[in-house]
C-alpha cells in the first residue's frame, strides 16, 4: 500500500496508524479509527482495510466528512469515525480506472484503497471516484445503559498494554457514590491516574479516549482478569 | 538504520516495509521483496537486511535493475527480486567510505547498507560503490512441477493472518477438474473469494501475489492444518 | 502522536524508531534511546514515551543536549542518553499552551510529549516550554566491576532476536585469555562473528552497540539459556 502511494501520489506524506488490529475484528479497527481520527489534520485522508469479506459484494467506500475523507470496505469500519466528524457525501469507489490493474480478490487495500486515497491525497474530487449513495453500512458499537441506579457498558477494545477500554463515558457516572465492577469483581472506585493504587492492583480511570478504563498498575488487566472484549462492566452503588 | 538515511541523505523518504520476516529466514524475506518491489516506483532503492552471516566473508551487494537498486547482502534474499526486475549491473561493495567507521560486526544494515542506500538515493553511481562482479549468490525458492495429471508445489510464506502462500500460479492449473490437496488433506476446488466458504472453513482462492494460497474464511490456516513453509500442496484431479 | 506532530508541526519527518520496549520498562527504553541517538541527525527532537506514572506527580522535560532535545517523563528513560549526549539545560515542562486540551490522565505521549516536540522541531526555543530546573532524575544502568582477574557485568537489555546485550565493553576485556560466563554456564571466549560457530551454538560477540553479547548461532539466546534481562555475565580466566 505504501508503494502503491508513493507511485501514485509522489510526496505526498503516510502515516502508519496500526497494524495492531486483530485479524478480521472490524468493531476493534472502527473504534481505533473513530478515536484516533481528532488527532488528525482536517483534510487527512483516512484508509482502514479490515476487510475480511474482501473480493465479494461488499461495496468499496468513500465517506467524505467534515474532517477529511475515509477510504475503506464498506463494513462498518468507517461508520463510527464517520458519524463522528459528520457525513458529508457517501461515495461507492466504482470508477476502477483509479484502481490497481489487474485487481487481485484478496487485498483490495493494495490494489483499491491505496490508490484511491493517492487520488484524492493528490486532488481528486470524491465524486469523481463513483457514484454517490445514500447509506453506508452501520455498526454499532455497544452502548451503555442505565438501569435504576446502575449503569451498564461493556469492554469495547484491550489495548496493547492489556488495559479494558470500555464504553462509559464519565459523563453516565452517576452523581452518587459508587464502584466499577468488571465481570463479577468489584474493583472500587475511579481514580486520577494508574499511580493511585500499588503496583499489580487493578484500577478504574478515564482514559485518553474519554472512557472509563480497567487497568493493572505495571501490570495487564486483560491477563490478571482473565477478561476480554464484550466482557460487561458496571458502576454500582459503593 | 533511519537515522543514518536521515544523516546521509537528508529529506528522502524512507518506507518501512516489515519487519515481520521472521529471524534468518532468507527465502521469506526474499519472496516478501520480489512481491513487494514491482509496487513501488522505478528508481526506488530497496534494502533488504535478513543476514544471519554478516561479519562474516559474505559479500555485500548493490544490484542495479531496471527497476532500482537492491542493497543487502549477497545471500540470496536479493536475488528473486533482481532476476524478476531485470539485472543490469552487479556491484559489491567494497568502497568503505561509504561506510560508518567504526564498523560493527552484527549489524550491517546500519553500518553498510543503510548508508550505501542513502548514497544512492542521494544520486551516487553504483559503479562509485564498488567493484563490478559478474554474479551473485541465487536463492531458488521452490519451482511446481507437474507429473501425469497432477501438479506439486509447497508453502512458501504463511503470512500475518496465517494465510497459506504456495508457489503454483494459476497458468499452471490443469484443464480438467481438480481439487487442491495439503499435505493430506484435500479441500476443493479454487474458489474466488474468502467468503465462497462459510466461516471456519478451508479455502484455496488466487491471492494477492498470483499465487494459489490456502486460508481459512476468518481465521489462520497455519493454525487450522498444522501446517508452515515447505508443506507440499498438490492439485490432483477431482 | 503522530497525528498530533502532522497538526501542530506540518512537513516534519517523523521517525518511529520502536514501539518494542515491553511496557513500563524504563531502563530498556533508556538503553535503547542512547544507543540510537548518536544515529540521528545533530538537532533531532528525540520523544521517549515509557511512562509507568503518567498523571502523577513526575514532571515532564526537555532536556537540551548537544546532539538535540530530548522529550519525556523525568522518570530517567532521558537520562543516560541526555548523559551521553552532554546536558546543556533542563526545562520543566510547565507552558501548558504547547500541550492540547483536554489533557488526559493516561496519554502524555499524545497530550503533552508530541505537541511539544513539534513545537521543538517547528523552532520554538526549549526555554519558552517550561522552567529550567537543576537536575533529572537519573536512571543508572547496572555498570560492571572488576574483582581480581574476573570482571562482572549483566544483561541490559534482550534484542529482538534474543541476543542478550550485556554491559560490559571490550576496554574491560581482560589482557589475559579469559571465557565467558553467563550465569553458570562457560561459552567460550569471545568471536568476531555469529558464524564463528556452529548452527545452534552459544557465541559471545562484541555487538552494534560496543557490548558484549551472548547469541546463538540462527537461535535464541534467551530461550536457548533460559535468561534474560538481570542475568550476571561475567568473564573468567580461561
Amino acid at each position: 500500500m505504501k508503494g502503491v502511494i508513493a507511485m501514485r501520489a509522489p510526496g505526498v506524506s503516510v502515516v502508519d496508524l496500526t497494524h495492531g488490529i486483530p485479524p478480521q475484528a472490524v468493531a476493534v479497527g472502527a473504534f481505533v479509527l473513530r478515536a484516533s481520527m481528532p488527532y488528525f489534520p482536517l483534510g487527512t485522508v483516512h484508509v482502514a482495510v479490515v476487510d475480511p469479506g474482501v473480493g465479494s459484494e461488499r461495496r468499496a467506500l468513500c465517506i467524505e466528512t467534515r474532517a477529511g475523507c475515509l477510504v475503506g470496505p464498506d463494513n462498518g469500519v468507517l461508520a463510527p469515525a464517520a458519524q463522528a466528524a459528520g457525513v458529508r457525501r457517501v461515495i461507492e469507489l466504482t470508477e476502477e480506472r483509479f484502481f490497481l490493474t489487474p485487481r487481485s480478490a484478496t487485498f483490495h487495500g493494495r490494489d483499491v484503497f491505496a490508490p484511491v486515497a493517492a487520488a484524492l491525497a493528490s486532488g481528486t474530487s470524491p465524486g469523481a471516484l463513483g457514484t454517490e449513495r445514500n447509506d453506508f453500512a452501520r455498526l454499532d458499537l455497544p452502548s451503555p445503559s442505565s438501569a435504576g441506579d446502575e449503569v451498564r457498558g461493556a469492554v469495547l477494545h484491550v489495548d496493547h498494554f492489556g488495559n479494558l477500554i470500555t464504553n462509559i463515558p464519565p459523563a453516565l457516572f452517576p452523581a452518587t457514590a459508587f464502584v466499577v465492577r468488571v465481570g463479577d469483581v468489584r474493583i472500587g472506585p475511579v481514580a486520577d491516574t494508574y499511580g493511585a493504587v500499588a503496583i499489580g492492583a487493578v484500577v478504574a480511570v478515564v482514559d485518553s479516549f474519554g472512557l472509563l478504563e480497567i487497568a493493572v498498575r505495571d501490570g495487564r488487566a486483560s491477563d490478571a482478569l482473565g477478561v476480554g472484549v464484550g466482557i460487561p462492566v458496571s458502576l454500582v452503588p459503593a
